[in-house]
């Protein structure tokens, strides 16, 4: 192993940067030993202090000679741009303080205290209950986003303000993004007072699979493609303790156009879907990868004329994801879709080539690679008859991160219709909303039906992120000076609390 | 298929009362599809409609002539006791009514609302998150509680309640009553205006794998054996769409006895773990199999005297259970366990031998027998000689659905060490209770780690047992008026709600 080595790549012009060697697999055991050491000390910690933590890493990304590092690195290694990558490390920290704010709400916890009651038959005891953290969290992250689902993104942050350590695994497509993070978050860390082994990284794909095979670590947490995805949670299923992986995968997030919509605002949703459909180069989770249209207005070539005026330039993240998407094409061509219209990309570095195609409605069934993720900047349209046509297609699609409606407004009497056909297949559905945008807030939901996330009931952003990472305990006929603090009569952590069923704010 | 059926037979002599026949394919399709078209129609249903629905099926379980029938079909099938029996009767009917009423009070649903906010970089959008259910929910029950853990126990109520139609398997142990709460069940849904569809029992054990397998449904619950609850977790990750099995398997349930718990009661801790591995004839996935005593206070005479003096007598459920029951109990012996005392059992039907064992702590290894569970009326006893070898024992446990501390009182300094070293073992923890007992009610977790549930964040009793069915979705920018109710400003469903990051009384 320790002649593998991530290598760093300009995306530009595919010339290698730097050269970062493999952990070892005594280096994995003994990150993952000290991450599992720590796990009892964070576990024990007031999620005020712990919040303080994420506060110290979110300070320290946005020092303004750190930005200007990460963000240096993170552009020659991911070509997203120098705008986009530093709004990005500004949403990492922002990210930080949200779920800091989450777990020093403290309803996370879920608190729930049932005073004893000798008047049932039979009597009950008393219960107290709580979540507690699960203990070491692996967090394989997302080539796209190299800060905000990168080492520091919303697994990382979720899981140490749910209470857990984390032990990240650097991403291949941005080596040297993410031994930077690393480093920012480890000096924050101490100089916060934090235990050592709270967060660590190791590097290489060996590494990862011995972080999800190691009996210490008590979860996974990735964010990919579905064939990672996959393969870590097959991994899992094979371990003598299995452990919750949660994976967040590409879905093909498809959009459907009301007939009112299409009547008024062809052109303005065309030009929107092809702005969503090539943002960051279509590299996206949830990329919107299918439009679904009414027949008579026109919106194939209305995509086609956009995309020729928007001529999107860029380059894609790694040669692999060039190469799938090239290959990705082709699949799709060789079962239906016809060109609308294409950008030609450079030749440098891993660049290519913005893509508009059209599919006949008959030609999307559920085993077809129509509906099926291509990721990278391609777009699909396909008219619908009728609303039994629009329905029958919906039928086919497969379980999808978010769906998106564009209506004719707020009178448009499509929309409530639309909505119950896309809820069993979506973890959002949007309206008139591209669904490229996924704001880290309580009543987020970034997951979906399988196999959009292996986890359908997870959310790996929003508030709710913070319970993958915990499981309920109850303690019964405990002594109040024996229970753990949060559930103690005093509430010394000062908790949100259900007693007797009657929710208690803090 | 059609040959094989469920034989109903007298536990106590051994002779069959009746057969069932085995549901068929076409049985099993057309009853799933019945529950897939009540599905939408069920979930559309507020909450405390359905809380009707549940209300009139536990008064109908109530009915004395309906009572008289359930006992003396499941004391015939089980022998469990009339007085158990009816007890068990009410229970499964109040268990109902809780759950009706978790469902109608509504922060089950999990509404949070995020107005949009402009404010931010980038602007957020207004987000409307809830939970839904998941849809056709698979119910396979226990064995040792024909009511409270059978066609309509803790999982049905759940599932109903969360508004997931449910299609149960009868259980092969007990044939007759299954059938009879099913006829209960469906008249009273009937009377009550439920939708066609909503609970429906199949039977035989390929029925079981087909309802695994249909594409419709969306959950697995199941109550029963480690060897059962696995073979159904892997029939459903072989699906093409995943779905979660919650398994609650049985397990060690290990109990701890303090020094001053043994110095001021010995003889009362061993008379009450007599009582408590003889309950049911330790046919209870709460049974403690394992008893950890220190040294020096003559727990396992005083166990063997206790047993000797209690002379339980009884029958195990089925000659599948009394067989595995001697076949287990042989392999305690060759892993190292002595005989402490053993009462003698009948010989008629499935009648078994109670016995108390001890087991050198040396022989308590992570990979022996002896720290697996063994069904039935068998309890072990451990003398550990200091603090040290006390935890080492500790280490050595699998995950559990209980851990018990029989201690010396509210003073014991060594409860909240104890609590601290079980609670990563166990889903409860309870002082001086035996965890035979489980109370549905809000603060209770029946669930725990790997490899005694195979979701450990879940629970099967319980407020919280209702998110199993469920999960969550987000509507972005959508207008009131096209939003599902329990999301709409008005709050027409009277719901608790989190605005804006605030918890909100309904």
């Amino acid at each position: 192993m320790s002649e593998s080595a991530d290598i760093s790549y300009d995306a530009r012009t595919g010339t290698e940067r730097a050269r970062f060697p493999a952990s070892t697999l005594a280096e994995v055991d003994a990150v993952v030993a000290a991450a599992a050491t720590a796990a009892p000390l964070v576990a024990a910690t007031p999620p005020t202090d712990r919040a303080a933590w994420l506060h110290a890493i979110a300070d320290a990304l946005e020092a303004p000679d750190t930005v200007a590092r990460l963000v240096a690195a993170a552009d020659a290694e991911t070509a997203l741009g120098e705008v986009r990558l530093s709004g990005e490390v500004a949403r990492t920290a922002n990210q930080l303080r949200f779920y800091a704010g989450v777990a020093a709400e403290g309803s996370y916890l879920a608190v729930t205290l049932d005073a004893a009651d000798s008047t049932l038959a039979p009597p009950a005891p008393a219960l107290a209950r709580l979540r507690v953290p699960l203990g070491v969290v692996a967090v394989l992250g997302a080539s796209n986003f190299p800060f905000a689902f990168g080492v520091l993104g919303n697994d990382t942050a979720s899981a140490l303000a749910a209470g857990c350590p984390v032990v990240a695994k650097a991403h291949p497509a941005h080596p040297e993004t993410s031994r930077l993070l690393a480093e920012v978050a480890e000096s924050a860390l101490v100089a916060a007072g934090a235990p050592l082994g709270l967060f660590e990284i190791v590097s290489g794909f060996e590494a990862g699979a011995a972080l999800v095979a190691a009996p210490a670590v008590s979860a996974v947490a990735f964010t990919g493609s579905q064939r990672g995805g996959m393969a870590l949670w097959r991994l899992a299923a094979e371990r003598e303790v299995v452990i919750p992986v949660y994976a967040e995968m590409g879905t093909v997030n498809p959009a459907v156009v009301t007939v009112l919509g299409a009547e008024l605002r062809a052109e303005e949703i065309a030009a929107g879907y092809v702005g969503s459909f090539t943002l960051g180069m279509g590299q996206f989770c949830t990329k919107p990868g299918l439009l679904l249209a009414p027949v008579g207005y026109d919106l194939p070539r209305l995509v086609a004329e956009a995309l020729a005026a928007a001529r999107p330039q860029g380059w894609l993240l790694t040669e692999g994801i060039a190469s799938a998407y090239a290959a990705g094409v082709g699949e799709l061509h060789r079962a239906g879709a016809a060109p609308l219209t294409e950008v030609t990309g450079g030749d440098a570095g891993w660049s290519a080539a913005p893509l508009a195609l059209t599919v006949p409605a008959a030609a999307l069934t559920s085993t077809s690679r129509l509906t099926e993720e291509c990721f990278g900047p391609v777009g699909l349209v396909t008219e619908y008859a009728d609303r039994a046509e629009r329905d029958a297609i919906i039928g086919t699609l497969q379980g999808t991160l978010a769906a998106s409606i564009m209506s004719g407004g707020d009178a448009d009497p499509e929309v409530a219709d639309l909505l119950t056909a896309l809820t069993p297949l979506a973890g959002r559905v949007a309206v008139n909303d591209w669904p490229t945008g996924v704001a880290f807030r309580w009543a987020q939901q970034h997951g979906g039906p399988w196999p959009s996330t292996t986890v359908p009931a997870a959310t790996s952003v929003g508030a709710a992120a913070l319970d993958r990472f915990t499981r309920p305990v109850a303690y019964q006929s405990v002594p109040d000076a024996a229970l753990p603090a949060p559930l103690q009569g005093a509430n010394p952590w000062r908790l949100p609390r259900r007693i007797d069923g009657v929710w208690t704010p803090a």
